[in-house]
């Protein structure tokens, strides 16, 4: 029931570091660390982890789990150091679990190393055999062990050539957060496609996935890292080199629609108003003869009421999400199976009876779940249902770091918008165009990934295909 | 860190009952119970249980923790049987946790029955001892082991009897399902103050704290069991016997603004509605000079919806939640302290940098949590922050079932409302009146009880405040 | 397979109370509880608890498991208090598991009082029926909960009167702790079936079922608790109570035989010379023309040892057991079925190879056990294996608190002699005879409950068949 | 608590693997490893693991705790295949708990290979240094990991031929179980300091630590793995390589004293009947005036029994285990301090006073826990108490494998026997001679490593001083 309910794309990782100046008095960055990942476990609900240096040794505790159930007040006691890193990934099943879980921490010629990564390599098969010949093995399937392999055979070259050679065999997206003894490093991919910023915290910085971590403990954000930068941060303070170039980005776009916080800004733009401009542009684009908008919460909410603010239309919480929502793995009886999104959603009917509506959300996957919302509103006495998302129909997979599961269960890769509208039983269907989009986030299509949408995909991957997305 | 973010009143409990035609075939009452509980989880998060009856014999299930902690697939498997009843409870602490845990199962002269209640008695102590002096022990300190005691006093009566002779003696709010080897019993106390209703599923019935639990299991409200009513469901259908008569009703007007979910109907009002209306009757009460109305997410959305409607202003989600708060018990250091309500709650700077701006909650308990949200807002740039609150103040302790803390504890109780603005940092402060409250409810104040705004209790209260509350 | 494996006798259940003197400074009855009860683990590994009172009230920590499962330091910290209770339980499943564990603690008239029980009642289902009809509620189906009720009755009187009382209307066995807020009572039934003894800890005193238990926590025994005697333990030391007279003793012969600890002293006199002088006897009864002697470890070992002093005959240990057996549940495959015992024990062929040898046991249940000790002893090259057991045949079950199965899983029951040989596959097999026994035991047959071998029950029987013997 | 009783060495790890012939029909080889490794949990209780290749890819469970709590039947589902291996490790502590807990399982270029490993290197910084100068990363400290890129380094040879290069680069003790998909192979160090032996089981072939783990499941033993052999073990039967050569062999004496279970038979000689013949050696070489002979169990058992007949004395059981001790974190309070022995062991009074009597052990490693025996036994009454170990003093640390502790916690290297004497209270005190040891053993002294008594190491150890010995 999960599945079919989470009809959504996955976020794979979350990233966070902190550097504090002071080894002798500064000893808690772990419960800083611990604070930020808390805010970033949207990205990642599978495993969390925190490693942290106190200027001579990494300790390291993860596990599977969210962030408190695998963080408690003791692991934080033993974890005493002024630098530390953290992880949280996304779910997925398996007893590969707990060995791919983040950050991994490394022995090698230059002492202690730790990292955490964020993306999805495209070139891992080559690598992984280039390696092999010299003589590496793997204990894991992950692109971090992969990454710190790598790292290990320019163990000659100080820590900041060897990351700068690793980024000229690494393809693929990847925000990449690493912890030594005494630095913290941040490194983002040559057209930036995962996000990373840095931000001030007291006397010393962070890194995150996304500001709205900084928020969350106080800190401020300065700035983005740029593609391909290489910051480091020691006890002097915050360097920057460039590790390789590349003659574009290549943003994505999917984090504005569906997968970062509202409250945060990522390359210049916030999220929440980034989704209100989509729902404004929305309502621009078609024309609904109906008596209200609702949102499909909470992720349709800002672009229904950019929706309902542009088209001149009330906005009503027509569906009700249930706020304590767990998992559950009890199977419903046969009678009831239909009804299961309703452990979720629930439509008032006092509100939506006798009504024309439309519905916004942000993006369809499978279709399954609109289809059940649909007829959720039917039932509760709905006169018309139309439906409205705020994104184009996304119908290539992603490979560089979002779970969008197989081509051929995106249902805009196989149906038309007509034949979706006919199987999720609306009496009418809109899609955001990518033009539309574009406008909506400012005009600088060039700047972004659109891949799951257009097919355009910015860096080669021959060699992603061949393994499983999510190895 | 819970406690202060927490700053709500509790509910106690949720109770649900399914009883199911035929033995024989429909033995799967307990996943009905399952899912109809998971809809409950909003009443209560201590714990969970399920008692389940085959018609020979009453198994049960319960523990500590959430409905899907608690209850796995192999216990429903386990709880074979046509009727069930079940229970949520309030998070309280200590070792009383699980022995006071519902639904709770005896053996008595008649043979087997199962009790879960929602609410709290009044005249406990008087009880006790009178039952002691007969002989009575008891294992735990719950109304509801006491009901079962003071139920085997009437054993040789029949069991509709016995429980008209029970509801002479119980004084206080009671929502009861009682389970018995063939039997589904609803009770009502005289004054209806907790909610309860009965719905008819497939071909039998169900009876459940709130109607929203109806919807997601698919079954459909046939009314509110009323105030005094005793209703028994057995293979012959469902039978009312009238228990005891009050002069009045007192349903629990907090249901309305804050406990119940929007999706609810309760004793023929629903809560989304009502919520929206308590919003707009704040907006004619009220005049503020700003830019926008922003709700505390997510009980304030409704009533801010209702307020921007009727007050002609911009609605935005100024304050983002963390969907993935979970609990925490990491303590944050010395310089962390005071960002601890940005683990839930985020200000979305780009909005609300340099607005005049209106807050709306729907209720201030110790006013901790509100005076944060103020600096937050202030932080982010808000020009102004007035505050507006969908309910009067709460200056009186509840002693119906309502977690209130003790009276000093409520903000109201202590300080008028310009020395509650002060204390929360608000540029101004509107509460709705307790006559604009009734009118937005519909007019029938004197159907309600709103003790916890007047200091009017329905019945008398002497012997409770002998005893904690959660006991 | 731990039950095929486990092919002896079980204990039900190890009580242990102490009384410290002072409640201001000796805080800390808990952990002498807890070393107290830990020394009584082999009577019970189901459920473990300890109950403890501050002169106040009485707190209580109970829970499946080991003793060192189900206590941790923190509870010890929580249980402040000068008095403590504490029970072992013979593990059963099914869900009446926690319900069922000890001690139980109620409020009633008096105040609390908790109550740690080992034995079992013959009149419980007459006593619950007369007990309901007066407005008792069980939650349970246990002895204890039962005792509690009946005290409750008699709540009017004094404790020591209302026990007397109990005494009166109690059938069948039972040794039973209790604790008030002030004092610690010790009752044993008038035939004192089951153990109890009193001794001298520090300024204070303890009660306890064997005393091995005084032994590890460094008291002293003072005597028994005499059979039908109630022992009250206050501020003003220990007082006795006559509470009920019975013509004849029945203290429980199977203690000796395989319950209780070597290292005991029971109704003076020592377990492990007891083992050891029955197998003198089993010697002088015997004749086997073999070349060594080799316990089935642990419990053979004592009898094994004194019948090869008494034979003139070499000790050899050629069955080891394996230190580390924990409790698997993994299925063997087929072709590894039949060894299931040697994960417990091994033959050491080098030993046994070309050998005759006689392998004692205190006991045969079902024989499966024995029958794979052949085999094994067989396959390890043994020429001959006789087998001689130091008890009489078991041929009739236990009513008074021990499990032996159902009667027909006793293979002393349905066969003889020789036909279990035949079974087992030894060359000979010679039982203790019952009149051997008793000589060995010192002489007085008639201070002895030995239904389980000769059939003559000490006490009526009737009402104890109703119920299974566990509940 | 429990180190301080714990007063024994300790056992690094056990290893077993199992090669099964037919890859479809045999997918259950993880259950015989099961097994097996059951039968070894005396070698190690920290963490247990299996890994099974079902000739594709080899699937790992591994986790900390006793065999029985880690491996669950649904594992065993889990883990179809032919070929497995299992390991248990000895109980460590710390954060490093989980990643050194094996096999490991590694991807190279030839495939997948998974290593299980009992012993200790001795120059592991060296191979380290060297190892990481290539580019090899370490995410443990174990030997295991170590070998494992060490044979990477030769990953373009047959695996034949990669170990053979191996064997010339590891030092130390080494007995090491190696899974591929299609092979099973077994490695022992080339003074085979530690044991393996390969048995017949079913069509198929195994190895294991010690051969009691072949009785165990019903295999048969053919021979001890030779020193410095490699036995490969495919679908074409059993291959044998010398790997390395030494001019002399090494095997632990310590296994026979007190490691190994006494029904095993470690090259040639049977562990059971080696602590009698010590026994019996021990009683030529002393002479005490005593009545009786008294093991310290269980350990001491086997010598005591030699002992007593040599020396044509009673053996009495005059100290009793606790069977069910488990392991308690609870303090005792300062008054039972001294007694927290008596949690594990009893004297039994009734036999020993009055008497003079001789008690058995084995070894003395602190002298702590016989310092309270011998307390405990004078409190008990006897007369006099006199000492007899069936081992050499054990005065240098162990590295090859054995958790000796430190030098300086060996009551041996620091006092001389008369010092010791008197630490432990003993009327008089026999260590066995290193010349009577090997008498007792059969004479080949030179086969054997005695530096824990000689401090004659057989291999360098200079490398391993470097690092703490549980790494």
């Amino acid at each position: 029931m999960p599945h079919e309910i989470d009809d959504r794309f996955k976020e794979e990782c979350g990233v966070f570091g902190v550097f504090l100046n002071n080894p002798e008095k500064d000893t808690d960055a772990a419960s800083t660390a611990y604070f930020g990942l808390y805010a970033l476990q949207h990205r990642g609900q599978e495993s969390a982890g925190i490693a942290v240096s106190d200027g001579h040794q990494i300790k390291l505790q993860k596990s599977m789990g969210l962030v408190s159930d695998v963080i408690k007040q003791e692991d934080i006691k033993d974890l005493k150091g002024n630098i530390a890193i953290a992880h949280v990934r996304y779910s997925t099943t398996g007893e590969s679990g707990i060995v791919n879980a983040q950050p991994m921490v490394f022995h090698y010629l230059q002492g202690m190393v730790g990292l955490a990564h964020n993306g999805n390599l495209t070139n891992t098969v080559e690598l992984r055999k280039q390696l092999a010949t010299y003589g590496s093995i793997f204990q894991t399937t992950s692109d971090t062990e992969l990454v710190a392999n790598l790292l290990a055979r320019y163990s000659q070259d100080q820590l900041e050539d060897a990351l700068a050679k690793c980024m000229i065999d690494l393809k693929g997206a990847f925000a990449l957060i690493i912890i030594t003894e005494d630095r913290l490093v941040g490194v983002r991919d040559t057209m930036g496609i995962r996000p990373l910023c840095l931000g001030k915290f007291q006397d010393g910085y962070v890194l995150a996935s996304e500001n709205a971590a900084m928020d969350t403990i106080g800190a401020t954000l300065i700035r983005d890292v740029e593609p391909g930068e290489i910051v480091v941060i020691d006890k002097d303070g915050v360097r920057s080199i460039q590790g390789a170039v590349s003659p574009r980005k290549a943003h994505c776009v999917f984090e504005y629609i569906y997968f970062a916080r509202p409250d945060s800004t990522l390359d210049g733009i916030n999220v929440y108003q980034a989704r209100r401009e989509l729902g404004k542009q929305l309502a621009r684009e078609s024309n609904f003869d109906v008596d209200m908008v609702i949102p499909v919460p909470d992720s349709g909410t800002p672009a229904a009421l950019g929706y309902a603010e542009e088209a001149g239309l009330p906005f009503q919480d027509g569906l009700m999400k249930n706020r304590y929502v767990g998992r559950t793995f009890i199977q419903p009886t046969q009678s009831m199976r239909e009804l299961s999104i309703r452990l979720k959603l629930n439509a008032v009917d006092k509100i939506v009876a006798g009504k024309r509506l439309v519905m916004i959300d942000d993006s369809i996957v499978r279709g399954t779940t609109s289809k059940k919302i649909v007829e959720m509103l039917r039932d509760a006495g709905a006169k018309e249902v139309h439906m409205a998302v705020s994104s184009p129909p996304t119908r290539f997979p992603c490979y560089y770091g979002i779970d969008t599961s197989r081509r051929e269960e995106l249902i805009a890769s196989t149906m038309d918008v007509e034949e979706i509208r006919r199987f999720i039983g609306a009496d009418s269907l809109h899609y955001l165009s990518i033009e539309g989009m574009f406008e909506a986030m400012g005009g600088n299509a060039k700047n972004y990934c659109d891949a799951c949408f257009s097919g355009s995909y910015p860096i080669g991957t021959e060699s992603v295909k061949k393994k499983p997305v999510n190895e």
